[in-house]
């Protein structure tokens, strides 16, 4: 933490913002119209890139423990599933990777989603599409995202029709070591293009760019990201608790 | 998970549990007149056995990270602590470490203890006491246990006359793996000398036996730990919603 406390607080409490909690401007964030209802035995799958994976081991095929599930926000959102639904039988299942695009998810999509069959499936994609093209690794741009990002869905729903859809919005924290000026205003097409992507099929939209922003009124940016990508065990929380908020209401 | 759940949601239905949520039977067992209030920059360590330490990176002296927090119950209430409590700058610590018993906490007390000065002290300690006792691992007794648990609390006040003290009361699970009837009624003079101790050293309890023995409604021991006494990724999440309960009230 290498914020300046006093300050910090001293600036949020003349805006006011210091009466209402966090999961409450978390929650405010995210209307509760969009509630995801879980049924019985379903199956969770969370997909994306490093975000998601946060070391979790990858050659088994288990769910519901730390190890497969890593140590990000999918472990964070699990806990609170399997505590709040322990009725439920509920198995939840890690498979991001990191440094993926969404074309490395396609690459893996029939084992990694498909044989797994979820009745909820989550993505988080993005970040890295901008990121490596923003550092002269990749050759990406928003099309090929947008239309990439849309195939995947096809696909899924063609082979999975009953699926519940999660997308996550793709975020960064401005300003936070990574993450500087020349990101904008392109790193906002990909955030764009997620959230329409969402709307045209029918998926929970989870709008973290929102979740973040709103946060950053109560601690600074590098209490919730290192980098301005990764997030810290805090800002993993931030995540999971948007992420729960979409099934508890 | 090895239970048929069918059946088990019938029987749980007949006795009418399922109408409220696990987190409010948990709530239930633990008084909210025992709320501790958390203060700003407040110091948070939890001491402990391998279910507290669940992992955890042992040579750094690193806070608030998933790395050096583990991945059990300490990483999951303190990913509520620093969401639920952003603006506080708490500083939460896990100095657990697998197999200890309440003299092996004295033996690296000054190093894992004192000199991080904390505001709150949490420990959950005396499974091992017992359980490696009864596999003749271990000389010790209750009478053991009991001393050397108040010499390390009458150590601690007198270092840091301000700690706020919560004790986890140890517990196991019937019939699970490793814990047999042979356990009892032996193992049950640990948790009764924890509880007494808590209120002699003014502490505040958490009476993880009933948590646990109220989550055995929802769904079956092996839901909420592997071996009768390692905690599952739900039983690490009942144990830090429990804890964060006596914060939150």
């Amino acid at each position: 933490m290498m914020f300046k406390r006093r300050e910090f607080i001293k600036k949020t409490s003349i805006a006011g913002l210091m009466v209402i909690s966090l999961p409450e401007i978390v929650n405010a964030a995210i209307p509760s119209s969009t509630r995801l209802k879980l049924a019985d035995s379903d199956i969770i799958l969370f997909q994306g890139d490093s975000i998601t994976d946060s070391g979790r081991k990858k050659d088994d095929s288990n769910y519901n423990n730390t190890t497969s599930l890593g140590s990000g926000y999918v472990v964070q959102a699990a806990g609170d599933l399997l505590l709040d639904y322990a009725d439920k039988g509920l198995k939840i299942y890690n498979k991001g990777i990191s440094g993926n695009k969404v074309y490395q998810l396609a690459d893996r999509w029939d084992k990694d989603c498909l044989e797994i069959k979820p009745d909820v499936l989550s993505i988080l994609i993005g970040v890295n599409d901008y990121w490596h093209k923003h550092d002269g690794k990749y050759n990406g741009t928003i099309e090929i995202y947008n239309r990439d990002f849309r195939a995947l869905l096809e696909r899924t729903k063609a082979a999975l029709p009953q699926v519940k859809l999660i997308i996550m919005e793709p975020y960064a924290l401005k300003g936070i070591k990574a993450v500087d000026d020349t990101w904008y205003p392109e790193f906002d097409e990909y955030r764009f293009a997620a959230k329409q992507i969402a709307k045209d099929y029918d998926a929970h939209f989870i709008p973290l760019q929102t979740v973040f922003d709103e946060a950053l009124k109560v601690a600074p940016g590098e209490y919730w990201s290192a980098d301005g990508v990764h997030p810290t065990l805090a800002g993993s929380k931030l995540i999971a608790h948007a992420w729960v908020k979409v099934v508890k209401g």
